[in-house]
């Protein structure tokens, strides 16, 4: 076989795969969105039956064939090229796919959607004995999983890879424990801080159809295109490719919230910004794609927080958030509202929680997550060792499993070395906003003139249009010149709250 | 290879292949209703590949070894039992799959993508011309069809047959010809009649929300189930199976057509209780499906036509219409409604025609490609043929070809073959409504008031619930006890129309 014959197969397989994934994203969309209640038992046999497909196709061992042929010729000569970029990805996929038994991966899919409908039965009950049996049999079939990908230090690490690539936990653990030591007392100076928000104008009512109306005209003046993307209801806030051209952001609303809907609008268009950024010229291949998990996490807090958080932000567009809620926010200045979106406090519940608090409440499940993949923590110790890590942590103690460690949906989903992604990503965005004010210059103030368009141009340039070209930590350098650095993210954040909270 | 197994193998394969078909059907849905419009060459990719998934699936020589080794065994031995009925509809579909070349069916996808761009530009312009290249490489590429699949009598029959399996031309051009000669002078005594409606109030404003307010109301109220199926705005009217527990009808509304509105929505809902009708225990099996594309639009007409034009429906209804739209119907009692509703005029356009006059304009159509097919006419007569015949059979000449022979777009989709369904689905309806009436009694009592259960269960126990058992013509026999015939329809119009023209 011809080394460019079989590459060209290979691109055009891939891409194959690739649309099957995004008929698939497009039922998973719709089932979010519009699907009656009676289709539930039909898609998850046409999802059943895609999957069926992707696995048939993802572990034909043509595509072994084709790996090698390609991988022992000239054309990997140099190693930044579109084909070596793309091999080093497809090998990595094609081999962890490979490894992986099928009855493993059907087991892991039946237990999930046995396990879900437990874990929001013991959810709703705060009843952690309900689904302490599914966890424990996830985490053992997380550990057979990691056994058959092979890992060098410990397993958590084959987890991890599959969402991180290139990313070992143990250097993961380190950049997060040196945020830790900054967090923390940083949390703790701004608790005893004797400045303190009025918050309690925005627990007023703001009626969602206009939460809905100002969110769509925030994200079209950022730039999402909806030419080439829609935003609708859902169940859960997410960002969805369907394709070149079709990017689709669901969203909840709730009457007293209105911040928290907004910088959830901000957070799923940050998705939404890289998706319609990547490079069409190589869509469908790893080069077109994001570059991980936690680069794609990136970007979103990066819209959520560096620039929905920001005053200058808020001077934009607070007047127009006025016109909308009179009712609420007419006797509420700018900066009392700024302030008020900005409180700080040690809480419970990590999708509810600050920017300061949210990566302590990562960390406590990385470091969960981690132990218990690794034995040294047993299921049935989970629900202490959540409460001795709030304590510790953030001075707080569940006083039931609901608003402990049942909390989170993703253990019940086999989603076990996701949550340090979340982390990763408000890392590399602090590193990302201080490389681009550093070479923009003056953010804030575009920002308050309400020109968001030199910013997304510098983000599609520099990460957008690299796709998959690098893994995150290797491309946050290449973009920065620093490899990851908890640095830029404590001093962001130090620089914000001292000046909130005059401390 | 045993016979058993080899049946099971089939319907296993038969059943994924219906999967795959329910989610071309999602992203068909979507593309009408919620894809953002830079997502459409993505979406034809999508299409493409599924297309080639079920072209591959469909054509693979195991499906004609299990095929011929069901066929082979006792299995078939009691003619009615469902694996006879399963294995007679695969074979038929089969063996027409495996006689289509696939360059003359990706020949036929490529050209109706842009014969469908051609003929937007034609209609727009009222110009034949643009047009006219287009129809005759569509007439040539279904003729070759013709060809491929093969037919006793004329080339039309083979089109036909993928619509109305087991009907042939002539068969259908005889019932056709029986219908005009009675509804050609219905039409006449009735444009002399001296008493004519006055439907100038029809012409008001109907806001559209209020009309799908009432129109989900009304779809409810008649049975289509809100659990299983779900109402959007969408480019064209139509009803799509999503899957078991999943129907998608999708709507649109003007302003100043309250009643058409009305009636598209009845007639989509007839097509909706049909698929939610059928038997689930079949499903994805020819026996789980509906008897042929003209029993589907029996069902329909049935509830566009039967239903909804009758008084006893407006007698329910009317009061609730007239609390939704005060301003337009406040001043105009029930029975100068329901008689405007009703208006007879011969017209130019098939969609805005009236139940009398409407299967003239079919049988034009029926005709005119049937000609197109034989090669006795050529496509550069067409427009003179078109206006000559509704001169003949309508008394009404059109001025443009945008509302002559340009003003459909099946031809430029390749249906050709596709039209005769709408008639013999009105025939085949005014059968139904004439035998239900006969085994229930007072169907018009019923719906005044607002009893819609008896005559859905009817249907379900009678035509529903029977699925693809047999071809539609021997179906239609099975449950009123005479074969395909035009006279219920000619006597419940004649009934109907002389009672309301006092003529």
């Amino acid at each position: 076989m011809r080394a460019d014959q079989a590459y060209d197969e290979l691109m055009r397989r891939v891409r194959e795969e690739t649309i099957l994934t995004t008929v698939e994203a497009l039922l998973e969309w719709d089932e979010e969105t519009y699907m009656p209640s009676g289709g539930v038992e039909n898609r998850s046999e046409q999802l059943a039956m895609l999957a069926g497909l992707l696995h048939e196709r993802g572990t034909d061992p043509r595509l072994g064939d084709l790996l090698a042929s390609v991988e022992a010729s000239a054309l990997l000569a140099d190693e930044a090229s579109p084909v070596a970029v793309n091999v080093r990805a497809l090998r990595r996929e094609y081999d962890r796919f490979v490894r992986l038994p099928r009855a493993l991966v059907e087991e892991i899919a039946r237990t999930t959607a046995l396990a879900q409908k437990a874990w929001t039965s013991a959810y709703g009950a705060a009843d952690f004995m309900r689904f302490r049996p599914w966890l424990e049999r996830i985490v053992d079939l997380k550990r057979a999983e990691a056994d058959c990908v092979g890992y060098v230090d410990e397993p958590y690490d084959a987890l991890l890879e599959d969402y991180e690539p290139g990313l070992r936990s143990a250097v993961v653990a380190r950049l997060f424990g040196a945020l830790r030591r900054e967090l923390v007392p940083l949390a703790e100076r701004i608790a005893g801080a004797p400045r303190r928000p009025d918050s309690s104008a925005l627990r007023r009512h703001f009626p969602r159809d206009r939460q809905r109306r100002f969110g769509e005209a925030v994200a079209a003046a950022v730039g999402f295109d909806f030419r080439r993307g829609r935003m609708d209801l859902g169940g859960h806030p997410s960002c969805t490719g369907i394709g070149l051209g079709d990017c689709r952001i669901t969203l909840r609303y709730h009457d007293r919230d209105f911040p928290g809907g907004l910088f959830t609008i901000l957070h799923e268009v940050g998705h939404g910004l890289y998706e319609q950024g990547l490079d069409p010229k190589h869509y469908g291949t790893p080069l077109g794609e994001t570059a991980s998990v936690g680069m794609d996490e990136a970007q979103a807090r990066f819209w959520e927080n560096r620039v929905g958080r920001s005053h200058g932000f808020w001077e934009h567009f607070y007047p127009r958030a006025r016109e909308l809620f009179p009712e609420s926010l007419g006797d509420v200045p700018l900066d009392e509202f700024h302030f008020a979106a900005n409180r700080v406090a040690p809480s419970l519940v990590r999708v509810h929680a600050d920017e300061v608090t949210y990566n302590l409440h990562v960390m406590i499940r990385f470091d969960l997550e981690r132990a218990l993949v690794s034995g040294a923590l047993a299921v049935a110790d989970l629900p202490e060792a959540w409460r001795a890590a709030y304590r510790d942590s953030l001075g707080v103690t569940p006083r039931t499993d609901a608003e402990g460690c049942l909390q989170d949906g993703h253990w019940s989903d086999a989603l076990i070395g996701y949550f340090p992604t979340y982390t990763l990503g408000d890392v590399f965005a602090a590193q990302l906003y201080t490389c681009a004010e550093r070479e923009l210059g003056g953010l804030g103030e575009q920002f308050a003139r309400g020109e968001f368009a030199p910013l997304v141009q510098w983000l599609e340039r520099r990460v957008y249009r690299a796709g998959g070209r690098h893994p995150s930590a290797r491309l946050i350098e290449v973009v920065t010149g620093s490899p990851p650095d908890h640095r830029p993210l404590v001093s962001v954040l130090r620089e914000k709250y001292e000046a909130l909270y005059g401390i």
